[in-house]
């Protein structure tokens, strides 16, 4: 009998990575995890994860054979098979494809989550009619994929989809990048709250948010208190909605995707982020686009979302 | 002996339409135009316009054969091989693509200036080791032509490319498409027309351009005093480098070109334009794109441009 080909999606996270063999329907066979420990060289990663995942695939691999191999990591590079100084791990430049090269001679692919994700809706989710599409992470930051023609936008270096860095107020919040007034410092979890507390300097009305200390809240407790119908969180999602409606009104006409799908942490608040987003994001549009590009939850609902963006990225190269 | 291919170029203007027959080194080997005539409907134009492309091929017919048609036109949509709702012209939406086909047997394809201009600019002029790039046409309006991958990106509705309907100001100038802020009431010829009578009216520093009644004003003579050393002109072209050059430095990030390319009316305007955008487009880019983006002139510095885009478009289909 001949096996069933799976292919290994790795998602390098900033405390854990996770890795899964995905059969091509989009089954998650069996998934693992081990600490990322990002003080600690790539190298050191890469040799426990080897470990780690053939003890996993022992009992596999009588039934399956692995064909290819994805990863989806914070600023992984495509080109050049690289993770470039990623936020939360002291890497600075790891050559991580090569590295698990060493380990595995098959077809390897990496990127950012944001792609991952993008061509995950792609393969397994709710894209795969779609040619152009993006994809919106709205986690710790602000990430983006872009899909135009059926391929994902790298760009000349690799680097495309820095929707975040994108500028709402050139004098405006400081962005851990360097600059002021990123997307990112608006639209993403951290963001909320930074608009929360905005709003309880602003208004005198009264918040169940004014008895948390800033550095504990969350964008969870901002959906929380939106949903008792707590003013100035319906007025930070409002404000959250209104600036990130703007700049996807501007990416529609820029590149006149089919759809755009919302995800991540901030994502999870539904309605509350959903609503306002699509509201202002209409007003904002040329009148061509209008009524044109829904905004859409991801279909890809599970906590496996990021192991499988990663195995749909060499999936989508082994059927080209 | 066999017959030298040339495609046949056609650009579709408010005043006139040209056409020029190009052979596939960018050779216009001839030229010729008639009034456009937007008034009338298309059908028109197009009987028009083949009485005198024949006119004009009686004598190089013993030369040369006709392999392709391109067309250029404000609003022409590459899918559906139209022009839907062009600026200057009376036509709603007009079947161009199929009514020059009705003459003409052979491989038609139609796009809107920008794109023609971007495409023009990889088969003929200084992207042609370019897979990644921009053209930006600051004229009457914005346009924008993106190269992703060596491809044209139209988006879903072939209509990507809108740059100039992205928002600067949510409450700024009114723009003709009903939305107000976009790009194009700031970067354009009457853009910075406009921000001349801005600043006329906010400073009380002399300047030449004082004595123009602002309905005769045009970007040539806000050049021509800048030229002098006119203050308002110079803080004219400051002021629109520093909102270009923001937006930009959007595209940047979103989309990673190898370079951009400024062309048309207001571009010509040389580094009164190209010095400001670009200094301001690395104060807003993203540290990882910084000192990597050319801003360039358009190679094909000639009258035949927008001919020479179209023949492109075709040209490009024929030898893929």
């Amino acid at each position: 009998m001949s096996k069933i080909p799976v292919t290994l999606g790795i998602d390098i996270g900033g405390t854990n990575t996770v890795f899964s063999f995905i059969d091509f329907d989009g089954n998650c066979i069996k998934t693992g995890q081990i600490p990322t420990r990002g003080q600690e060289p790539a190298e050191k990663l890469v040799k426990r994860l080897y470990e780690s995942i053939e003890k996993s695939f022992e009992e596999l691999k009588s039934l399956y054979k692995r064909v290819g191999i994805g990863i989806g990591a914070p600023n992984g590079n495509y080109f050049r098979g690289t993770v470039e100084y990623p936020p939360n791990l002291n890497w600075e430049i790891a050559p991580v494809k090569e590295l698990i090269q060493q380990y595995y001679d098959m077809p390897t692919a990496i990127t950012n989550d944001a792609n991952a994700a993008a061509i995950g809706e792609k393969v397994y989710g709710a894209a795969r009619d779609m040619k152009d599409f993006i994809v919106i992470t709205l986690g710790t930051g602000l990430g983006c994929g872009i899909m135009v023609n059926n391929q994902l936008v790298y760009g000349a270096d690799g680097f495309a989809g820095e929707l975040g860095h994108t500028t709402v107020f050139p004098d405006g919040r400081q962005c851990g990048c360097g600059k002021r007034g990123c997307l990112e410092t608006y639209a993403s979890a951290p963001g909320i709250c930074k608009t929360v507390l905005m709003f309880l300097a602003e208004e005198t009305i009264d918040s169940l948010l004014r008895t948390i200390p800033p550095a504990q809240l969350t964008s969870k407790m901002v959906a929380n208190a939106a949903q008792k119908g707590d003013p100035i969180a319906l007025k930070a999602f409002n404000y959250t909605g209104r600036i990130l409606g703007m700049k996807l009104a501007d990416v529609v006409a820029f590149s006149s995707p089919e759809a755009i799908f919302l995800f991540g942490g901030l994502a999870k608040s539904g309605t509350f982020i959903f609503e306002p987003t699509k509201k202002y994001m209409e007003g904002f549009l040329p009148p061509v686009f209008r009524n044109k590009v829904p905004l859409l939850p991801s279909a890809l609902k599970n906590k496996n979302i990021a192991v499988m963006g990663a195995s749909a990225l060499i999936l989508n190269e082994l059927k080209a």
